[in-house]
């Protein structure tokens, strides 16, 4: 389907396009949260990014990168919700229509917030294939340009961005640590690293219950997994991509997981410690750290991708730890 | 007891003073939140100033003036929390011991912070009366340097230096809404801003159960009330000061003040909108604007100072509203 992976200067070409309209959020330092995890930690809150999330970047670079036929014949997109809201958002900016396909059953803040930005949203059933065959029968009839939340290469080179904001503001940094979910916002992470610094480790983190990339990666090939629930929802994940899976075989140095206790516990120490509201998904990686799963000193410099923070911040006195546990398919 | 308020230079030296030990928070346009609160909001996030609160600004301008015989023999202070816990940072920081006396009362977190952070921690009764005969008590034994959490020019500076941040980042700012509990933040906001830009709207906000300067405005003089329980316990204040309120009295254009509900309802918001953890306190100028207690326009650029984020989080899917009121003496 592609015929070539990112490059560090498609990041870079992504960046001066999508500079005017998004927030460069800061780095942040957190040096009383130093102790518990075992290192000197960083943050990319991309929760301060507008909409709330990372996707944005590379919903922009997408669209901006369209021709002007293109943009007004509109965009279509699936995604749990963040990646949705992101297109809706930039659709609304840059005057394109934006046709969004959401799981029946995602957070109705997201739902919400992709119609008060002005997509039109489709609710549909939850599996990928049944949305995605919904996608295809809507492009034939509207012939939309579709807008894939991570097998794209505008899509992944837009998410490196912010890697590349990071290097600039940590240029020492020893270590990142990336959520995977569909594996957008690792490839282009990995690629903008690797390909200024091939010396910074990168290490992608996904929940023990939807974790196709780590058994793919044991498998040598992807694979897909049943996930089980998790309240990393936005990491959910049936099968690892080839696409994604190429560029994360080549850069990613490490894949691990991280146990739902762990991810709650870290949502509260990213609450408490940082004040910053963060959706599960965006707390593996310090989940990660508070259990031991990544081997750090305590003078590493470890900078951790706060992706996102669409989340009922009322459930955070609440959230709770369900069954754990994955099985292979 | 002081000769002189404080002038913009001072807070352009304390700006100079303290500027490598803290974060320069973002100023974080707010476009989700606009609708809502009828104008163009900016929120300047000191929750996410080390020690989650403005109040380290202050401290380190106080401790940074002091004399190395001075430094040496440690400072004392009190306050229900967010203070205490700024000097004992600062302190730490540069090698100068730190005593606080903390209402026995007060929560949790601010408590064990001071603690993890070296400072000796003595609890006391909750009224200022008794706490501060303590302290004079503890000084007459070891000769320490108080340093009051806003009766102080350096104290006051400090805080001010947050305010040339926000003018820096957006010179055309039409208003800020500044909280006000003892009456320091806002003594240094309202003199950074009008002697920088007299068309700058100032404004104070203050919770209706604990609204002594809002009184003492209203008497022409400095007055005390008996302040009820307030979830923003951060802003507790017995008596209007007389410095603090003689810079009120010049610079302020107005003090509104918010019910407990609206306060509750602008954590929410905060916490929904911006992805910030902000306690109560910090609240009251969104509080302000969800209620309408400050006229602005749809195109007014409005700055929102949230001034700290040291709570338990936990809390925010449970915090009601006890009883209102409140009674002048």
């Amino acid at each position: 389907m592609y015929e070539t992976v990112i490059t560090l200067k498609d990041i870079q070409e992504a960046r001066e396009r999508i500079t005017p309209y998004i927030r460069r959020t800061p780095l942040l330092d957190q040096t009383a949260m130093n102790d518990e995890v075992g290192c000197r930690i960083y943050l990319k809150p991309e929760m301060l990014q507008y909409v709330g999330a990372f996707k944005l970047r590379g919903a922009l670079n997408k669209i901006l990168s369209l021709s002007e036929e293109e943009r007004q014949r509109g965009i279509i997109t699936s995604s749990s919700g963040n990646h949705a809201q992101a297109c809706a958002f930039a659709g609304q900016l840059l005057h394109c229509p934006v046709v969004v396909v959401i799981p029946e059953d995602a957070p109705q803040i997201k739902i919400d917030n992709a119609r008060a930005m002005g997509a039109e949203v489709v609710l549909w059933e939850r599996t990928y294939d049944a949305r995605w065959a919904k996608i295809a029968e809507l492009v034939k009839e509207h012939n939309y340009v579709i807008v894939h939340p991570y097998e794209d290469p505008m899509v992944m080179a837009g998410q490196g961005t912010l890697a590349l904001e990071a290097l600039e503001d940590l240029p020492d940094m020893d270590t990142i640590l990336v959520p995977i979910g569909g594996g957008g916002l690792i490839s282009g992470v990995a690629t903008a690293i690797k390909e200024s610094n091939p010396k910074v480790r990168v290490i992608g983190v996904q929940a023990a219950a939807s974790a196709a990339y780590y058994e793919s990666r044991k498998e040598g090939k992807c694979v897909g997994v049943e996930p089980l629930a998790t309240v990393a929802d936005g990491l959910s994940c049936r099968r690892a991509s080839e696409i994604n899976f190429s560029v994360i075989e080549k850069y990613v140095d490490e894949i691990v997981t991280v146990e739902e206790e762990d991810i709650v516990k870290a949502v509260r120490v990213v609450a408490n410690r940082a004040k910053l509201v963060a959706e599960p998904s965006a707390c593996v990686g310090i989940a990660a750290l508070l259990a031991g799963k990544v081997n750090v000193r305590p003078d590493e410099k470890v900078v951790s991708v706060l992706s996102a923070g669409n989340w009922n911040i009322e459930d955070i006195g609440r959230i709770y730890v369900g069954e754990k546990g994955r099985s292979v398919t």
